[in-house]
């Protein structure tokens, strides 16, 4: 129990979303709605990233501490999310942390030896700064560093 | 954008955790730790599910709207934790979902023909009534409902 060693910058604020592979996503979208009562809050299609998406909030949310499921369907086989699929089927794809200073957090990360898989922040869902950790360096869980936007400070 | 017909009753209120599959939990604690600044609030070996866990809280939390990263190592080659390292090797398990009221939704999800592995609510980590749906229901997403102690509503 008190192996509390925790440092708070730069820390980890809250899971902000679950990455979910899917074949179908209006399929998909459906069912989260119509089950579990979420709401589509944002869809885009990312071509650099090879996926369609939808962002989906919770019905009883926070609105201090959002957290979101993302539904992500592939734009074709030879996309990352299209060889997930092919590898491993349908389910968890990655889990996304919201973090107030990406360009501190991606520092101090790599600082650390974990592999980045993108060394730079770049455009992610609702207008977010995202980066992305390799799984290799996470314990096979690719993660993925969210600053939503008018958070306190820049990326690099 | 309109595709808003979320139920309310009995909805999911955030992300609660994310439940990651190791080998090592000596070793990924001291990761989230070092790397990451979580700090661990819990540990338990629950022998009824074969796995060792440990429960860690982000540094810069919400207190109104908690989330964690959940680690879990098998207590054996034979048990679902075991079986899914072998299978898939580290990483993602589950996704565990906070609700107000398990046995609402439990009865709710199971009404919409959802597969449910527990169909009452059971014990889980830090005192929380919590029950799983079957990942061939969901999208190949092993799925957790929790409802935290000290919630409005009691489990049947």
């Amino acid at each position: 129990m008190p192996e509390m060693a925790p440092r708070t910058t730069p820390g980890l604020a809250r899971i902000d979303h679950v990455g979910i592979a899917c074949r179908d996503l209006a399929e998909k979208i459906a069912f989260y709605q119509d089950v579990f009562g979420l709401a589509v809050v944002s869809r885009e299609t990312n071509e650099e990233q090879g996926v369609r998406e939808a962002m989906l909030q919770f019905p009883l949310r926070s609105p201090e501490a959002p957290s979101y499921v993302q539904l992500l369907e592939p734009l074709g086989p030879d996309t990352p999310v299209g060889k997930f699929l092919a590898k491993r089927g349908e389910g968890l794809h990655h889990v996304g942390y919201a973090v107030p200073d990406i360009a501190a957090a991606l520092a101090s990360f790599g600082a650390a030896g974990v592999r980045l898989i993108d060394e730079r922040p770049r455009h992610g869902s609702m207008g977010a700064a995202i980066a992305f950790l390799h799984p290799a360096g996470v314990g096979g869980v690719l993660t993925e560093l969210v600053q939503p936007p008018g958070s306190s400070s820049r990326a690099g």
